[in-house]
């Protein structure tokens, strides 16, 4: 059985530096024939990380903070260390996955590790959608290429997603947000509810 | 600890209905003060079953089809025999949690349902964000509101949500989607991949 049903699955890497500390970015994921494709920008830390020491952690979380902290330098999550490989994973990950890296591809901009999974496991269950994550998720994708997008798309895009955000929210959302909605304005974005 | 980490969680709530067939329905829940929340609105199978039968299941699945399917008449997926409640859950839960109604407000246009947690059990592990699930819940909210919306505004959310769609859906969320998207051209609406 498929581990992932759908095409990506956007979930936190976790890998080792040179010095052992754990490094943890958001990434979308995939998954073929059984293996796990991980394909991390050039240059990233998660590329030097994988391509050093080929062994890492798929966190799955629904911490949202997570993902908007790894894009506005909040990178200080506690990890746990790992059972099947020399690692780490997210302390409040609800499962996480350990794999070793079999092969990869440098391709550029982005290399490709396939990965082979060793362990698996779950620790606190799903509580199902809550669209203020959606919201944050799609949010964040939108910061790390906002250099590349009109300001009018991006201005339009976060008037749609604040919905969201104000009807569904919990405090770890609202936190979330405000770091990315930060970020915005220090880009020189204006946003409505300035 | 709270249950529920964020304001509102959309999840499946199944009821049993008179003769004891197994009624589930997408509904957006909230915890307070350690008490589920549960608002059907009136009238609705989920509201007489409940005021019937104070006994309901949450839940949570990472299977949109069960969320299009209730707004498209597809309603018949398998569940499981309870274990603390006389009730059911669906086969496809990643969790789901047994509940007794312990009070209730009959309000209009919606109900609220005050709800004990009696049982909480996980299936499956979460597998992190697809943001083609996140665009069928987005969807089925739209579709659910049809109605009482501008056609122009049906029409750009929906080409919003179609990039998700497209870059990351697996074959559950494109079922669901293609579900979604016949009932608002048969409501007469235009879209763009028409």
């Amino acid at each position: 059985m498929a581990q992932l049903e759908s095409k990506i699955h956007e979930v936190i890497v976790t890998t080792l530096s040179e010095s052992g500390q754990a490094h943890s970015a958001p990434m979308g994921i995939s998954e073929v024939n059984g293996y796990f494709i991980i394909q991390p920008f050039k240059p990233s830390a998660t590329y030097e990380n994988l391509k050093r020491h080929r062994q890492c952690t798929i966190n799955y979380t629904d911490d949202v903070r997570v993902f908007a902290g790894s894009l506005t330098g909040r990178r200080e999550w506690k990890t746990i260390p790992c059972q099947k490989i020399e690692g780490q994973y997210l302390a409040q990950a609800l499962a996480h996955t350990e794999l070793d890296i079999v092969s990869f591809d440098d391709g550029d901009p982005r290399a490709c590790f396939k990965a082979k999974i060793v362990g698996d496991y779950t620790h606190a269950p799903f509580r199902g959608f809550n669209r203020a994550q959606s919201a944050v998720i799609d949010a964040a994708i939108l910061v790390s290429r906002l250099t590349m997008l009109p300001v009018k798309k991006v201005q339009q895009e976060i008037n749609y997603l604040t919905i969201a955000i104000e009807k569904t929210a919990g405090p770890r959302e609202l936190e979330a947000w405000g770091w990315l909605m930060a970020k915005i304005k220090d880009a020189g974005i204006e946003l409505d509810n300035d």
